[in-house]
C-alpha cells in the first residue's frame, strides 16, 4: 500500500488556502498513484485554532471544506484532521477528529481519545474525548487510525510537567489492539522544542515495538505565532527503526509503503544541534509570522549589543537584508562602540540603518516633568524615559512606513524583568524571549561559525542597557551563567527555593532571583509574544497569577 | 445544626495570611458554639493558582496548612477548600478537593468532578475529575459536599457558551443521592458577571427543588487581577426558597441552620441593578488589586472625555481620593473644554492634579523624525506619537513616585483596536477594559444619580481622541450604540456575519467591525489585564489566535 504524507504549513481560519492546498496534494497524490494520503492533525482548520472553535460558523466552514475536498478522493484514499460535531446528547460539543474519506464520501470519523491540557494545550476546552474504540479496514489492512497524544498514554516522569507517574488512565492503543491493526498512523499537531524531536522519535519507537506495528506519524511545519512546528513526519517498522523522515521546518510530501519489510535501514538524517534546531525554528517563526499577515518589513532597535545583533541577523536571514531597517537610538551614554559595533553588524548583514538620536527627546521630557520631579535624583523613572522614548521613535517608523517592531528582549530580561515595559519591551513579536542570554551567545557563535557576522567585539563586551553612566547589567543582576541556570531550575524544572540551593547556589541569591521572576509577571503579561522554542517558554504555556503573593 | 459561612477575601499563595484567616473565623465559629464551619473552594491557597499548583512546594505549603489548621478544629468540625494529592497511579497529580476536618484530623477528603474547562476556567490543566462518591457523617446528618461545578451538571444552550444540549455527561448530585444524603454544601469559586447572580441562584434552587434537600453555598469574594469574586453565599431550603444571603463583594461570616424548618421565608435582599453591581466590582476589582500588592497611590491621565472620567472617579472611591493623581496632559489639538472639564471633575472629586503639556515633547519628537518623515503627510503616526508621549510621562511619574498607572480603555476601543499601544494602551490594570462604551455612559448616569460628579459636559459632548484638528471617534468608528450591539453579539453571543445580519444590522458594516475585533488581537495581546464584568471579558477568558485569517 503506496501512502503519501502531507507536511504542510496551514494558516489558521483560512479555509480556502488550507482546502485548496490539501486538494492540490491529493491531486499530486493520485498522479504519484498512491493508495492513501495523510493529512496532519486540525489541518483543515490550522492549529490552534483556539476559541474561534466556540463559533458554529467555524465549524460550518470546516465541514464544507470536508465535502469539497471529499470531491477529490477518488481513486484514492485521505486522512484528514478537523473537528467534528459530538451528535450525543451530552459532553462537549466537538471531538477532535481525523476524518477518513474514501470514494468521494467521509467512510469513518476517529476521534481523539486523550486530549493534552497542559503547557500550550487546551484541548478539553473544546473537546469531548473519544472512549469508542474503531479501526479503518482500507485495501485488506487494518490500520489503529490515531491523534498526536493518542500515543502518548505512558507519559511518564520524563515528560510530563506534573511528575506523575502515569497522566492518562487509558491507552487507546490498548483498546484498539483488540480489534488487531495491522499499521499505526498519527496525525499530530506537535509544536517544536529543541527536545521534543529525541522525545517524540523515542514515543513513536516505543509504540511501533510495544505492539509490533509499522508506524507512520505526520506532523504540522511553520509557525503559528508563538508556536512553531517543525514536522519530522516519520515512518517507523514494527522493530522501532526509523525507515523514512521528512525533513524540519519545510513542506515535505513524500511517498511511502508500511508494509514493505524488506527495508529495515535507513540512513538516519544528521541529528541536528540544538543551536541549529532554535536558530531554524527562530527563522520560521519570523517568516511565518510575516508571510501569514502579509507584512514584509520589519524594523528594530539596534544598540550594539548582542540581543538586537542576534535579532538582526535572524530577521535579515528570515526576511531577507532589503526588507529589514535597523535604527541606532543612540542616548549621551551611549559609548562609541555601540555605534561603531551595530554599524559593523549592519555593513556584514548588508542591512538598511537610520540614526535617530534621543537626547534632544530625553531633554524636552526632562524639562516637561522638571517641575515634578524637582528636588529628585536622576534613577529608574530617567533610565525608563530613553527606552521608552526609543519605542516611540520606532514605533512611528512602523506606523509611518509599515515596519513590524521586532522585540529583540532575551528569556533572562523576560524573567527577571529587566526590561522597560513600553520601551525596550515595545514590538509585535518576541524574536529571542525564549532563549536565554547564554544561548543567545551560542547562537551568535552557530552563525559566525563560518565568518564573523556579529561582531567579535558585540560578542565578548560586558552587557549594558546604556542607561546611566557606565551601567552594566552586573550591577543590577548576578552574571548570567549563574542567573540562566537557576532560572532554568526553577521555570523549566518548577524546582522551590530549597532544591535549587541544594544544587549549590547561595539561598539569597536563589530567593532574590525567584522574586524578580514572579513579581515581574505583570511586565511579562503586556510582553510580546514570543516564539516557542524551549520546553516551557513565557506565552501561552505558562500561566501565573500577577497578584499573589508565594514564594517557592 | 449550627454551620457558620466564611465568605472571605483570599490571596494567593499567600499561605500564612490565608490560613491565619481561616484559624481567627474557626475561632470565632467555636465562640458562636457552632458545630460546622465551611470556606470556599480552594479557599487555602486563593483561586486561581494557576501553574503555581505544579510546584511541589506549592501543594507542600497547602498541606502544611492543613495540618496547622486541623490542630483548631476541636469541638467544632470545618469543610476547607484546598487541593489533594491523587495517590493513584495513573491521572493527573492533583484533585480539587474539600477537607472535612473534624477532632484535629482530616476525616475525609472529597473530590471535585466536574471541572470546567471554559472561558476563564482551567481546571483540567491541574486536576483529574472525581469518580468515586462519598457522603460526609457528621451529628447524625448526612451531607453532599459538592464543589462549585458539580451542581452545574445540567448546563444547559443558557449557559453553556459551546450551546450543547449538556456539557457534562455525569451528574454528582445524581451518584450522591444513592447515599441518602439529607442536605447539600457546596463550596465554590465562582466569579462575577453581571448576570453571574441570578443564574447562580437558579442552578441552587434548582438542585435544592429537585432533590428536595436544603442547599448551603459558599463562594470566595474579593478580587484576583482579572477576576471578581462577589460572595454571594447563600442558604436555601429544600423548596428552593433563599432563606440566607451574604452581602456582595464583602468578607461575611453568619451562622445558620439547614434543617431548621420553621424558617421559609426571607426577606430577599435588594436585587441590585445591572449598574450598581458593576460599580461595585469594579471598585473590588480596584482596590484588591492595590491592596493585594501593597500599593496605594493611582496615576492617570484625564483627558476630559468620558472614559478617563468614569476610570478616575472609580479610582478615587476604591483608594481614596488623596491616593489619586490625575495627570492633564494636554497637546495643542485639546480643546478647551477637555482641560475645563478635567478640572471640574478632579474639584469634584478633590483629587489631586497636574498639567503636563505635550506640545513641546511633540514637536521634538517630530523633529528627531524630520529627516526620515520628509515629504508624508501628518497622520495615524503623529497621531500616536502624542498618545505615546503621554505614555511616557505617565510611566514616568509612575516610576518616579509609586503611582501605579491605571488604564481608562472601554470595551468598545479594545474590541475595534481604537487605541495606541503603548500610548493610551499603557496601564497596571484595564479599570473599564469590560465595559462598553454605551455602559460606560450608563455608569457615569449611575454615579450622578444623586449629584453632578462627573461633569455633564463630559457626558453630553461627543467622544473624541483629540489626536488631530476636529477629530471625532466617529470619523472612524460606528456610532457607539450600533456598534455596541454588534460587538456583543459577535463576542458574548460567538454570532456571525450572517446572524448578526438577519437582526438588522448592515453587512458591510458587520464585516467591517468583525474584522477590525479579530485585526486587533495583536493589541490585546499587551493590553493590561482587565477587570472582568461580562460574561466574556476580553483577557483570560477568551483566546483568540493572533496570527489568522477568519472572518466568521
Amino acid at each position: 500500500m503506496k501512502i503519501a504524507w502531507a507536511q504542510l504549513n496551514f494558516h489558521i481560519g483560512n479555509f480556502d488556502a488550507n482546502a485548496n492546498k490539501i486538494i492540490e496534494q491529493i491531486q499530486l497524490a493520485k498522479s504519484s498513484s498512491a493508495d492513501l494520503i495523510v493529512f496532519p492533525e486540525l489541518s483543515l482548520c490550522g492549529y490552534p485554532p483556539l476559541d474561534f472553535l466556540e463559533s458554529n460558523h467555524f465549524i460550518e466552514e470546516c465541514i464544507k471544506s470536508i465535502a469539497l475536498i471529499a470531491i477529490h478522493c477518488d481513486g484514492i484514499a485521505a486522512i484528514i484532521g478537523a473537528p467534528a460535531i459530538n451528535k450525543n446528547e451530552t459532553g462537549k460539543r466537538l471531538y477532535n477528529a481525523a476524518y477518513f474519506i474514501e470514494n468521494k464520501r467521509v467512510a469513518k470519523i476517529i476521534k481523539k481519545t486523550l486530549l493534552p491540557n497542559y503547557d500550550v494545550f487546551d484541548e478539553y476546552r473544546y473537546f469531548e474525548p473519544n472512549n469508542i474504540f474503531e479501526i479503518i479496514e482500507f485495501k485488506g489492512h487494518k490500520i489503529a487510525l490515531t491523534i498526536c497524544e493518542d500515543l502518548w498514554d505512558e507519559q511518564d516522569e520524563t515528560f510530563t510537567p506534573l511528575n506523575h507517574a502515569k497522566m492518562y488512565t487509558i491507552s487507546p492503543m490498548q483498546e484498539l489492539m483488540k480489534l488487531h491493526p495491522d499499521c499505526i498512523i498519527n496525525i499530530a499537531a506537535s509544536p517544536f522544542s529543541f527536545i521534543q524531536n529525541q522525545t517524540r522519535i523515542k514515543v513513536l519507537q516505543r509504540n511501533a515495538v510495544k505492539y509490533n506495528l509499522p508506524l507512520l506519524y505526520v506532523n504540522h511545519c511553520g509557525a503559528q505565532t508563538e508556536l512553531v512546528f517543525d514536522g519530522g513526519s516519520t515512518l517507523i517498522n514494527k522493530n522501532g527503526k526509523v525507515i523514512a523522515a521528512a525533513p524540519f521546518f519545510k513542506e515535505d510530501f513524500k511517498i511511502v509503503d508500511l508494509f514493505d519489510n524488506s527495508i529495515d535501514a535507513f540512513s538516519a538524517p544528521i541529528n541536528p544541534s540544538k543551536n541549529e534546531l532554535i536558530y531554524n525554528a527562530l527563522i520560521c517563526g519570523i517568516r511565518d509570522y510575516f508571510e501569514k499577515q502579509n507584512f514584509t518589513k520589519a524594523i528594530l532597535g539596534l544598540s550594539g549589543g548582542i540581543d538586537s545583533a542576534l535579532t538582526l541577523a535572524l530577521a535579515a536571514d528570515a526576511l531577507g537584508k532589503d526588507n529589514v531597517m535597523a535604527v541606532l537610538l543612540p542616548s549621551g551614554f551611549s559609548s562609541n562602540h555601540s555605534i561603531n559595533d551595530a554599524i559593523a553588524l549592519v555593513n556584514n548583514l548588508g542591512c538598511k540603518h537610520q540614526i535617530l538620536p534621543i537626547e534632544d527627546n530625553f531633554q524636552s521630557v526632562l524639562n516637561t516633568l522638571a517641575p515634578s520631579f524637582e528636588g529628585t535624583n536622576f534613577g529608574l523613572a530617567e533610565e525608563n524615559i530613553q527606552a521608552r522614548l526609543r519605542g516611540v521613535l520606532l514605533m512611528a517608523m512602523s506606523n509611518k512606513f509599515g515596519y513590524i517592531l521586532l522585540n529583540t528582549s532575551n528569556k533572562s530580561e523576560m524573567a527577571v524583568g529587566y526590561g522597560t515595559l513600553y520601551g525596550d519591551m515595545c514590538g509585535g513579536l518576541a524574536v529571542i524571549g525564549d532563549v536565554y542570554k547564554t544561548e543567545v551567545y551560542q547562537l551568535c557563535q552557530y552563525i559566525n561559525k563560518d565568518k564573523e557576522i556579529i561582531p567579535l567585539n558585540t560578542i565578548t563586551k560586558a552587557p549594558s542597557a546604556e542607561l546611566r553612566p557606565n551601567q552594566k547589567d552586573s550591577d543590577s543582576l548576578p552574571e548570567y551563567d549563574i542567573l540562566d541556570k537557576v532560572l532554568f531550575q526553577y521555570i523549566e524544572n518548577k524546582q522551590s527555593v530549597e532544591e535549587i540551593c541544594a544544587l549549590g547556589y547561595d539561598q539569597s541569591l536563589v530567593k532574590r532571583i525567584i522574586n524578580l521572576v514572579n513579581k515581574n509577571e505583570y511586565k511579562r503579561k503586556q510582553a510580546a509574544p514570543v516564539i516557542r522554542v524551549s520546553p516551557k517558554a513565557f506565552g501561552m504555556g505558562r500561566r501565573m497569577p500577577i497578584v499573589a503573593n508565594y514564594t517557592c
